[in-house]
Order: structure tokens, then C-alpha cells, then sequence
């Protein structure tokens, strides 16, 4: 997907939303749990429910390697099910990856060959050639810059001799591997008034943002310091929307909490 | 695995060489490659061939994830395969992951449980609360300090106004997290005397060196930079012990490199 029809899809949409599904199946409701294929029934009513109301879905891996094999076949129907009747959403790979040279091409084939998402995250600590594999035409390598988590103040603060800082060497620096066309950074919600340090750098880029919700965030702080001409951000809502409601009626309630995210969002575009 | 127990395998086996199972069904033997789980068959003729040469396995899991499900299967066959016939091998997830708390706990489910690794190497980027849910009694969490590639020089040796490298300042932060009985450090091979820099932060821990052969490091300068009272290195080979020979010998070959590496290794302990 280019840039351009990512912001039609936003625009057509009236939402910048991405639905993190970080489906753990002791978190969903019981009357599915001991079902077949449980956490993919799950998301394909999530996604069912929730399609119109935004514009990209952000499985994190982790939540599916957790169940072994049997949960990897279950993330690879779930991207195929978007894929296949959802077409214009944006697909990332939640998976923070980054290995030498030759082992992040491997990792590139996982994510973009045996399963055919969008984007995928990528950790910036090993540098250019951990990262330039990520990088295709219609694909997206979406950078760690600055996390939403406590932990981001351990290093990603740290000032160098001049003053700046590593999130802000790392989008400096990789403005030389690729462009607004094929990177993307992930800022959390919860740095605030950091989004318009980010954005003198970077001003063109998409933000793949997360950690409103349940993490603190604020929607009208990240619009104000973040948005760009062109939108530039994408705000993840995980656990809000999943777990809205542990009924029969799970789905609805998900439907009904991500169309109340994106009513808000419709207002700034 | 305890530490004392890590050394006392070293010291009877006169090894701390890594086996790096970086599996490629490209690379292997032609007459391997089409048959049913080629990869574990593979793997297990290496394992018999060079278990009495080295204390370690390291499986790169982008290999096997760049084959689907099926290739996370044959992980899994390979960890079990060596848990239950040489159970006094360390077994590394090469696997490089890293996420806020709750996924990272996730992550470490996969690794500890999923699979029964006994470590897995972890990005330092988001810090503290990304990296704690991999120590656990007897497991091991192994952080990104400075790697063998190029682009190590990217950040890792980025000078904070104290004049602290990235590197040493992961190092330093680290040890408020966890101790040399669950953590060790990734120092690539090639840093040469870097490695006395990081000895004077952590004397104590284990380090695992990525990048003897195909990659251009010195054994030599890694043990005489590097090396402890309680050896305190896990050196890797990959590529030059799995693919040493590809005839219906591979295996022979493979435990004729490790040997040869193993003997080098002896003259040092």
C-alpha cells in the first residue's frame, strides 16, 4: 500500500484508527474459549464488527506464539480473513524485530511472504542493515523511536555530547535507509508535547501510535502535537475494543467503542 | 541451568562453543531437502555430530519462522530433540524479541513454555519493564550489548554527554534488573579490544559472541579480551560447522569443524 491511498482509505473512513489485536484467550469471552480455531472465531467478529470504523489492524505476535504452532495458524487465517474481504485495511506485524543482514531478510519473508501484511515493527538497536531488509516496494518497516512504555526513559532519553537525543538520532539517521514511502516511526501516546520534537524532524512521516486506552494516552494531545497535512498518524486501540464487553454481545460492544473512537477522530480530519 | 552448572559442562567438555542452528533449507544437502521435515533432520544429524564438541545450540528463529508453521514445528522438534538427549546442552532462542510488560511476558511464555529454552537473547531499546520478564530461576534473558555487524556503529557507540557509550550504558543499567545468574550479554566477535571495555562493567557475566568465521572475528582476541575466572563465553558458530560439507558427509563434516574448534577452545580452559 502507498501513502496516498493509505490517507484515501483514512479519509473515506473518517478514522485513523488500527484495532491492536493482542487476542489472549483467557481474556475473551468463555463461550467461545473451548471452541475450535477460539481466537480466530474471536477476531474475525472483532474485525467483522469493527471494519467500518478503521483504517488498519495490528496483531501483536506475541500474543499467538504464546500458543505455539497452533496459534501462528491462527494469526496466518486471521491476516488472510482481512486480506481477503477487508482489502483496504492496513495490516502490521507487531513483532519488533531486527537481526543482522541476512537473518532480518528471514524475518521479512515470515511476515511479508508466509503471511502478507503491510508493515511490521521493527527495534532500531542493531542499526542500518538490521533494518534495511524491511524496507520493499508497498511495504513498510515502522521504526521504534520513542515507546509509550516506562521503560522508553531507560535509553531512548539519553542525550548524546550535542544534545540530542537517541529517539531523535535514530529518526535522523534512518532518513538515510529509506523515506515517508516505506518507514514509519512508533511514538507512544503517553509522550505528550515529544510528538512536536518528533515532528521537526520528521514532519512527513506516519506515526503508528499506541498506548491510549489502557495506557494513559490522550487522543487530543496526540492530534494536536502529531497530526500532519496528510494525517500521518495511525492510533492503536487494543484492549478498549477487544474486551469491551465479555458477553454474547462482545462484538457489538467492539463495534460500539471503536465507532465512538473514531466519531472523535472524524472531527480532526 | 545455573551458572555453576554452565561452566562445569564447559570444563568437562573442554568447549564453549555455541552450535548457531541457523537452518536453511537452501543450504542443506540436496538429497535432505525434499524429504519430510527436512530441517529437523537435519538439525538432528548435526546435533549428533557436534554435541560432544559444544556446551550450546542457538536456533536463529527467523529461519524457522520464514518457513510458516511448519517451520516453527521443527523448532520445536529441534528444542525437544535436544532436551532429551543432551540434557546438559544450553539451549539460546536467537529470537532478538522485546515488548512492553504484558507482551513480553508473553514472549517469555513462548520461549519458557511453548518451547523449553533455557535463554533467549532480548533488544534492549525499550528498556527495563521489556526486559524483566525473561529472567525467571534458571532462565536466562541474553541482551543486545554490541553486535558483530556494521551497523553497530549506528547507535551502540553513540557518547552520552558523560562521554558513556550506548553499549556501556545497557550494561551499566542492566545489572538493576536482574544478575549473572539469569543475564548475559550479546559482544560480537568482531569488537576485538572492546571486549576488555565491557569486562570492566560486568567481569562476571557470561557473554555470548556472535561472529567467529563467516562474520571475520578473532577467537584469539575474544578469549584474551573476554575471557574470566569461570570462562564467562559462549563463542557461536553457524554457518561454517552446518554447512562445512554438502555431500551425504555434511554431518562428519560438521563435527570435524566443530572438533577443530573445540580443540582450539581446550588450550584456553
Amino acid at each position: 500500500m502507498t501513502k496516498q491511498q493509505l490517507y484515501e482509505n483514512i479519509r473515506r473512513k473518517k478514522s485513523f484508527l488500527c484495532v491492536g489485536l493482542d487476542t489472549d484467550i483467557k481474556k475473551i469471552p468463555e463461550f467461545l474459549r473451548n471452541g475450535e480455531d477460539a481466537v480466530f472465531q474471536f477476531n474475525k467478529a472483532i474485525i467483522d464488527a469493527t471494519a467500518p470504523f478503521c483504517a488498519a489492524y495490528k496483531p501483536n505476535l506475541a500474543f499467538y506464539e504464546s500458543a505455539g504452532v497452533d496459534g501462528l495458524r491462527q494469526l496466518s487465517q486471521t491476516v488472510a480473513y482481512i486480506r481477503a474481504n477487508y482489502p483496504e485495511q492496513f495490516i502490521i506485524a507487531d513483532a519488533k524485530r531486527g537481526d543482522i543482514g541476512n537473518t532480518s531478510e528471514m524475518y521479512a519473508r515470515a511476515i511479508y511472504e508466509q503471511d502478507d501484511f503491510d508493515a511490521v515493527t521493527v527495534a532500531p538497536y542493531m542499526g542500518e542493515d538490521s533494518v534495511k531488509p524491511f524496507l520493499r516496494t508497498g511495504k513498510w518497516a515502522i521504526l521504534l523511536a520513542l515507546t509509550s512504555n516506562k521503560g522508553s526513559l531507560d535509553f531512548q532519553m539519553t542525550e548524546d555530547a550535542h544534545g540530542e537525543r537517541l529517539f531523535e538520532k535514530v529518526l535522523r539517521k534512518s532518513q538515510q535507509w529509506g523515506d515517508a514511502e516505506n518507514m514509519m516511526y512508533v511514538v507512544g501516546a503517553t509522550q505528550g508535547r515529544l510528538f512536536a520534537d518528533v515532528r521537526k524532524i520528521i514532519p512527513d512521516h506516519f506515526l503508528l501510535v499506541p498506548g491510549i486506552g489502557a495506557q494513559g494516552g490522550s487522543l487530543e494531545e496526540v492530534v494536536r502535537y502529531g497530526m500532519n497535512a496528510q494525517c500521518g498518524l495511525l492510533v492503536n486501540s487494543s484492549r478498549q475494543i477487544l474486551y469491551a464487553d465479555s458477553s454474547e454481545r462482545f462484538a457489538e460492544a467492539a463495534a460500539a467503542e471503536a465507532e465512538k473512537v473514531r466519531n472523535e477522530m472524524a472531527k480532526w480530519l
